[in-house]
């Protein structure tokens, strides 16, 4: 075994004692201090039999006894970019109330409307945020700082966090935002100004690497699973009911499969990551007609990015954060098989439910209130310890520092061979939808053991 | 006063003792029995300065101390129709429950997908209905007994009813239904069958007089509430964010005010009974925009049946059910919005979201729980007092005995000079929408008291 | 029919027009304003073969065209006091909204911790209440004023309103806050100091005379609702299992009684109005033997105040609003039940639940959402249309001004004749739980026609 | 390293090819099957500092390319035993759609009320369970098949078991009931009778070792915090407000400290691992006043195992199961708290909450919902795989076979250095509740690497 160490920015050397080591003199038992020397492999299950291939080490989260910065004269920013998501607030929460309340900072400054209102042309002046005046936040989904979409100029965002003597920059966000927080951080070392820049994941989707489950996640699944479950009810209350649920899943099954999982009424679940056909006696259609002669009900749960080389594409649209724009798949299987069972003359009543902005303004719920409360804190002792460029990643439940460069250079997506899509298969009871020997899924197997809750 | 009564056809005299009354032979607190003489108002505002207008009185529901029906000779039929609703499992549950549990009847059919089921050339056999099988549908929405569509051949459905025995039948569905069983009561008077027809009435838009709130309403107005308060949390996290819902409401915008009040959240609730207009000075497009120039964000509701004058139409397109298909003025709208700020140059983020199939297939909320089971018990009680062609209806909180005949002549309309629409009024503070004086909203004003929960 | 008015008292004539005239000036639909000489009757149901009883005429609640005082100038304060209760936020705001938004008063005051915070000696300064200080509150369960129990010296809290030069105060609370608000009106009138005071009614427990349902209990019967189903659950689990669920209802036996109509899994519904026995053939014990031999678990909702003949007394404790305590009467039964099949050698599990305090303190649900914003603004209307020593009320669905004097001289019941209770008897199949001819409920029936809903 | 291995009893060898290879032939992904020489390790952090010492392996759950039973001629059983748990009929759902519908087994019966079915004695027939009689079952709490508690005879079981022809037992159920799986196992082995002995952890407390997170255990945090909520409502509407929510907890913390975590309201979390003092200036009743002091409201959880040396005891009493009853801990801290503020002449408010009761029988939530349906797919694996004596336990979310013996042996208690604890306490900001140096919870710390969510 020869691990690889996945090795993240540092700052310099903390010296200064932790705040959070004072925090209950009389304390028996004092808070455990992540050792530098602490890693999580990557990969944990052993096959006695094969050669223990090589493995990835990541350095444990967690606050470290000696600090880089010294709390009373830093002060740091929080903004969140993107789509909103559950938990934004949950996290903004639990940094402020961490770095303020346990590390003793004086002054959080909250960013407007995503990496937007760090442009100084903007003139967007950050909020002000206090313990008292985030106390409530975690009841209201939405984010309280607003968010936007896109890039701004890493030098010109450096240059407003320069000007209000910016330390540490907490940047929520995706793909697109940790790669911005990485140039800042860059543009920062380059400038020679001592500023940790740390990364939260956030993805609804959860199609992060090296996130084994990104906040926002579960309440996702929680309400699709409640209007799945109300698509199958109105499915089943008329002849030849389909009832067609589009979940978000741009590039990662990972909500849909969640969803039919927990739902257990799905009967196709169609993902980015897993090839279909409509036509053909292989096809969706054939299949759903065979179904529906059995069942006269079928519930089908679609992730916005599957089948996108079945539906006519725009012309390369472009949304502001540069994702490729797709055509609406659900649209277009409503319209399909309407149309097809129309030229049969079957019968067919097809419910479509598109509730993606019905979800992502959600509070969060118990499981994601844990996750950004840990994630935030996490963030805080990253900064502290005086990382850099680091995102805080989790595998087999243990929070890591991740650099930001490992962590964009792919998206994780849905294990066709893992445990996950094996329970929807058995769960769906769905087969190949293309004839046997087509596709080559082999290829698209990107991570290798994506858990079903990892 | 010189009220006026609403008579309904009875199918001769009671004879036997309501099994109801030796129910607790103990209790000295006997089951009240409805009088027949006992009658519930139509208004009840009276103005000490006007003349008192006439009245309509309606006879009171309940059970009746004498029974028109021997419970064990008789047999029962429900038959679910229309479209899916929240509650309709918990009126099959407390019609067998009362029909058979109460009164001692030894069988009550479940017609299969609505009158579809009750057509003999479908072949489709009932369901047999006992305790122990309903013992847990309440929990469940949809209908267990499938819904259709559309009217079928009243004198076939007879035949079908006859053939096996039945003397009562429930008919839960809306305006259509109501006719349909209105038809079925004369064609059974003219072959001199003794069938006792009730109407259950069913509209999730709670747009059938004489009905102040149909079941599903609350149960509506609650998963709508929460997907405007998400929509406005979508909302406000974006610059120029709109949260645009579309909600329920072919004729009448109960859902749409409804939900306003209760969230609390909505700038501009757009129904079929109040014309509204988009250019123009005065029109929602300058409107929104003088809104968004002052705080960046709104939430529009709009009911799907409203400005149907704006969305082209299309061409006279008809449903199953014979209900004129609107054009979608949720797409409309947000393509509208999109394109006025556009052409503008101004940044604009519509956030639209379509729930219904998300809403019409939940379990029954605690109101409708509670409204279900009375009105269930009502009609069960008015087939055994020997009424025949009458729906269960409620005014001021009392449940009556509605003539279908007079129920379905017109549809409850929102009162845009009551109460219901004046709280919308202040609690959206949006402004008329349209040039002074145009519009003639007074001729729309159906009834005259409509009430907020009424 | 000699219709009896019930007298609201005056401050005096109006002269201002109302701001609320002029607030749409383009609306072809005016504000429908409420003439002084539009009335509601208490009771409704005609009996065509008796004499038409005497009726009492309630004055409407609503905006008036004129108003009493000029809005610049006058300056409102509200208190909430009593027990915590589902919707007292949302009361708070729209009280706000209202005055200061669509009245136009430029300060209203947020008295702290009930009449507490009204007594000079406390100290506790008022809350400033604007617009944005209010406008997520209505999110949270419990009241941003605080509250507190019991009464405090009417001359002493008046000359605390004076001293502010508070001119409209609200009071939300149950009997004993309606009854001090009385005082301070009357305070007033003596000293001849022009204040309204205008009560709003807030008890859980829905026992207030002429409010046909108060806010929080919708809430509270939803949350009830679930409780007793996870009850259910837990009784037929195991052989004999019984779900005892304690549930809110000093006096009053309303929300045991609808969440037993809400759920449709209660067996025995134990309420105040109700007397019932323990011991003998008839009585409680028996009967649950019985069930338990036939059905092996049974599910019992008991109001606190039921049975309190049976429970052994507290030395007539009281509690600071001057209510007498109650033995316990949930842990008495679970006692007693335990007792009972032990001594019989009969294997039982009892499985208590007491969820007040989990009840009390949620967030309003979308009913009393609605409830609580109508409520909150006919307070305001008949603040600014003079009125004082008045609360308002509801009585089929109509608001309506009450004189406190009348609202507070007696308790609403159950009425055992009526149609909630003939439901309960009907859902639960429970049998009269005392030997026949003894008890005398009859005496117990105040009110005459109480709803369901109402 | 010398990793050690926890071996599995085995039936013998699997000869049978898997049905489940066959289901999708055309599939160009077949189910990745297991291989026996897959392990997954208890630990997994790395520290490089530090000697890597020795690791335990545990055997990889899921399906395996040969089994031991021809599935035609196979007939499986599954008793639910111990108390109420959410997703119980969830398990049970899934095992029968898993054996039934995909490893093609003709029967299975399901045991009545626990261990007391398979008792011969008792005469209770079990249930048949098909695909159908099953499949709405998990939107219910409780259990369908009934539970109980305590031991009963292993051979009896085993002759009941024989006497039906089964050779899969799957059985539910706690610390208690996994032993008496044991016992049953051991008795076939010695009898030469083939039955694979499956036990599917039920634990709401979370204590079960080797099980990250125990089915019911989300969804008791998601009502935990609910509750929560509400008390902190209920406290801080008053002066000196104090909510004290009891919750599950016999032995380990677990669900208080993920209670508090997720609500982030909680003030002081007392769990049975962490020992804490009423008395002195270090104790509760002295922190509690000073907090009252600085913000007038607090709120405390407590553990229903938590402080069970400051109770007075119960003279030994032991429930069915043979637990230790403890004294109810939860009324002893409310009498303490309010006799020592009155003592001090101090008012006091206390909101007790026992919701235990209320939480237990509810339905599982979304993640429940997955995880009980990976557990029973996973066990129906272990029993086809000739597994027996073998619980389904998850390491770092990965399904693992382990020996039932060695699960049985010690309890999972909540790691006070662990990061849960570590964030609990950075949540609720709570001191050592003792004179330093008292307490020795070194000597408690039984788990080492305990996680938030693991």
């Amino acid at each position: 075994m020869n691990p690889l160490r996945a090795n993240v920015e540092n700052l310099g050397e903390s010296v200064f004692p932790s705040p959070l080591a004072g925090r209950h003199p009389e304390a028996p038992h004092p808070n455990t201090f992540i050792r530098d020397s602490q890693f999580v492999p990557l990969h944990i299950t052993i096959d006695l039999d094969r050669d223990r291939e090589g493995n990835v080490l990541f350095e444990r989260a967690g606050p470290r006894e000696r600090i880089y910065f010294r709390p009373e004269t830093t002060r740091a920013a929080i903004v969140t970019c993107g789509g909103v998501c559950p938990g934004l607030n949950n996290v903004i929460r639990s940094v402020v109330l961490c770095v303020r309340g346990h590390y003793g900072v004086n002054e959080v400054l909250g960013v407007r409307y995503g990496y937007h209102g760090l442009n100084p042309e903007t003139g967007l002046p950050p909020l002000e945020l206090t313990v008292e005046s985030v106390s409530d936040i975690h009841e209201l989904g939405g984010t309280i700082l607003g968010t936007s979409r896109g890039p701004q100029d890493p030098k010109a965002m450096l240059e407003w966090l320069r000007r209000r003597g910016v330390n540490i920059l907490f940047a929520v966000g995706g793909d697109g935002t940790q790669k911005g927080a990485l140039e800042i951080a860059r543009a920062a070392r380059v400038a020679g100004y001592s500023l940790a820049v740390i990364g939260i994941p956030k993805t609804i989707d959860n199609d992060l690497q090296y996130v084994s489950r990104s906040f926002g996640f579960s309440t996702a699944i929680d309400a699709a699973r409640a209007i799945i479950d109300v698509a199958h009810n109105e499915a089943r209350a008329v002849i030849n009911g389909v009832g067609l649920v589009k979940l978000m899943g741009r590039d990662s099954g990972f909500i849909a499969a969640g969803a039919a999982l927990a739902s257990g009424e799905v009967n196709y679940c169609l993902i980015p990551e897993e090839p279909f056909e409509l036509e053909g006696a292989h096809g969706l259609l054939a299949a759903l007609r065979r179904r529906l002669q059995r069942k006269a009900h079928a519930v089908i749960v679609v992730a916005e990015g599957a089948g996108q080389t079945l539906a006519p594409q725009r012309a390369a649209e472009r949304d502001a954060s540069g994702n490729l724009r797709h055509a609406d798949i659900g649209v277009f299987l409503r319209e399909r098989i309407v149309e097809y069972f129309r030229n049969r003359g079957l019968p067919i009543n097809v419910r479509y439910i598109d509730p993606s902005y019905a979800i992502r303004g959600l509070a969060a719920n118990t499981e994601d209130a844990i996750l950004c409360d840990m994630l935030a804190r996490d963030a805080a002792h990253a900064a502290f310890a005086g990382r850099t460029g680091v995102m805080i990643g989790t595998v087999h439940n243990r929070s890591i520092h991740v650099p930001i460069e490992m962590a964009t250079q792919s998206r994780k997506k849905v294990d066709l061979g893992g445990e996950m899509w094996r329970s929807v298969l058995a769960v769906t009871g769905q087969p190949a939808l293309r004839p046997p020997g087509k596709g080559s899924p082999g290829k698209m197997v990107r991570g290798r053991e994506e858990k079903l809750h990892g």
